[in-house]
């Protein structure tokens, strides 16, 4: 089983020089209950060596790694597991290549895409974005919280919300009736990103 | 086994508008013995749907195709191998995850890389670049035949050279001593495809 509770996406142009390994082990130390990595601009080797240097920690501390789009790196480091959007492989496609026990992760913007999402073997949604965020050059427009509780609430599977939530918003957004967070800056970017996960969790833990 | 004698890369900036499939139909008609789908710019979606497109005819005519650097598409698709370069996935890695049937190539621009490439268990190197050219923004400098010959010798495997190979110095590059010549430009920025592997393959198995 996994929790998506507070699930961290690492970000190399967020982390202000300080290595993936070292922002993963301070969130998973402040609260993070799955770490998300991805690389649209590096070579496959550099990935993949990063990668292993963050499976290192990921599986010392007890906490899944879940690769963004590349099937092959989250194979080549045994993570636990794969998150694809709409414009990576297919979810079927990425089922049979990881077999049945890794967790897979599809983005799903609407109702549509969530179903599919779920009929095509998914262990999660990721549902947004929710609020509007530089994060993500190709992220698709806010959906806003209304929508998202209606996306989250129509499979079956558990779903995390992604896109622009903070310190700020996340009660709201717990309460809507997600499973979980996924966050990149207000973690990644944060001056002492231990403290930023743990206020977070605190957060979370008690919108529930 | 596997023929590396002309084996064809596609590049979707130089094929004027003629769809992947339709090139690699057209060069396998031509002679290509085997065919290599290079990607470095579109969704890993769209990366697959080329891929499974281009599969369907090269499983179709009996060639071989090759994957280069993503291993998951090779894997989706059921492609024959797969190429790395320096930069992509360590190649026993790659071997650990593709079994011991599929075609794995490596790129090879020196006698260190080409024998570290066999040791690792790699089924052929791809030697160059031999002459300049502008196809691959990342190439390497111009080794000359006098490396490439140098390289290729080194090591008990087959090479493919590669590297602003077309048909005027083909002759001399296959003279060299390597088992094929690896070609974009030349096949695939031709006005008529099939003509120009034809007359290509001329050259080649002449020079052997």
């Amino acid at each position: 089983m996994f929790d998506l509770s507070l699930y961290v996406i690492t970000d190399p142009y967020l982390s202000k020089g300080r290595s993936h390994r070292e922002v993963v082990e301070k969130a998973i130390a402040g609260g993070a209950t799955m770490i998300q990595l991805r690389e649209k601009e590096s070579t496959s080797l550099d990935f993949y060596r990063l990668a292993k240097e963050v499976v290192s920690a990921t599986k010392k501390q007890g906490v899944p790694l879940i690769i963004n789009d590349r099937v092959d790196i989250a194979l080549a480091v045994d993570a636990e597991g794969i998150h694809v959007g709409q414009k990576d492989l297919p979810a079927p496609v990425v089922r049979k290549m990881i077999g049945k026990d890794k967790i897979l992760g599809v983005s799903a913007g609407n109702i549509e895409e969530a179903k599919i999402a779920e009929k095509e073997g998914a262990d999660y949604i990721g549902v947004g974005a929710v609020f509007s965020t530089a994060t993500k050059s190709d992220a698709r427009q806010a959906i806003g919280l209304e929508r998202l509780q209606t996306v989250a609430k129509s499979v079956n599977i558990p779903a995390v919300a992604i896109g622009g939530i903070n310190h700020d918003n996340v009660e709201a957004v717990i309460q809507s009736g997600v499973d979980g967070v996924a966050v990149v800056s207000a973690i990644v970017a944060a001056e002492n990103i231990q403290k930023a996960a743990e206020e977070m969790k605190i957060f979370i833990d008690r919108s529930k």
